[in-house]
């Protein structure tokens, strides 16, 4: 099962690194088998073609969110894909999706969670002044970013930054834990205690 | 007005470091005067007593906090006391005392506030999964660990930590974040602009 489905919304940047990852035998044996953009526009679908990646676009205007998802599973699971990484996939899962694929999604967000869930994360850290802020890669579940967490940076919040600066610095961070993230999950050399994730005999 | 007084409830480990940190020249000519303590057997009365520094027992239990607080706002006051350094001070403070010494409070907090505020923060963390920690100096306002971010750092939270382990790496982390902060803060070369605590030219 180490089959993987990317699902975005934007330029897939985090796709990128992904692609990247594989291309460098650092994904852990993982192969991203297809790419699902819920926005027909979405920069990623060309990137995943550029790798020769199949990308699809699917509309979830006007669809009821179980139909929709359960779309987006069949496709998923007519590759039989075996992981689900959603790179600035701009949706919540319904539960139809996250009991297809359990403990099996993973999505990464631009800040330390628990701090600054939800949307433009970056800004909420830095309007709040924190001097650390970072990156981390959770398990998805049916809530918002609130999901068990598999991997953590931080990075340093300098005075001297702005939004966008300290953003690319996340990005990078992101970047950077993503792979390692998913390398992780595919080694399943991991068990779970309540919400700590916990990595098995050398499989970092 | 580098003249500190420091209170505390407990141990006192943080007011150690800071005691040391004068002792090597490391608190921007900062000067603690006076230890005041709620807690009659804090073993942190000790060690300003051996530390030369005057150490007083103020009891709480029993009185209103406006009553409690005016009082040791007074001995600090009479003190010559500019700055005030909370180190396991386990008390919120009320109006009167935070309005006695605006932004010249400062509290340590054993994790990377807004995350895990409140009481055992480091069990908070480590229950939540959390990759990375740390800790946090911050401005004393009224509400509990809420006020403007003077200095974080963060710590990673190995798979192997128990809570212990933890709450040792982060209080190495206090111990290296609170003199420094006391430094910036006596420098008097910041500004704060909406939450953001900003130092200015090589105040650092």
């Amino acid at each position: 099962m180490k089959r993987i489905g990317v699902l975005i919304s934007g330029r897939g940047s985090n796709l990128q690194a992904l692609i990247d990852a594989q291309r460098a035998g650092e994904l852990g044996g993982g192969e991203i088998v297809i790419v699902v953009s819920n926005v027909e526009t979405a920069p990623g679908i060309e990137r995943a073609r550029q790798a020769g990646i199949p990308a699809v676009f699917r509309d979830h205007r006007g669809r009821k969110r179980e139909e929709y998802d359960a779309e987006i599973v069949s496709l998923l699971k007519a590759r039989d894909v075996g992981v689900v990484c959603l790179a600035g996939f701009m949706r919540l899962l319904s539960p139809v999706f996250v009991s297809a694929f359990p403990n099996r999604i993973l999505n990464v967000h631009p800040a330390l969670l628990p701090a600054f869930a939800g949307l433009d994360a970056q800004q909420q850290a830095f309007a709040h002044g924190v001097k650390v802020s970072g990156a981390t890669v959770h398990i998805v579940d049916e809530n918002l970013d609130s999901g068990t967490i598999v991997a953590q940076e931080a990075v340093p919040v300098f005075d001297t930054d702005d939004v966008e600066t300290l953003t690319q610095r996340i990005l990078a961070s992101e970047h950077r834990i993503y792979p390692k993230a998913v390398r992780i999950l595919l080694s399943d050399r991991y068990r779970i205690e309540g919400r700590r994730f916990i990595i098995g005999d050398g499989a970092a």
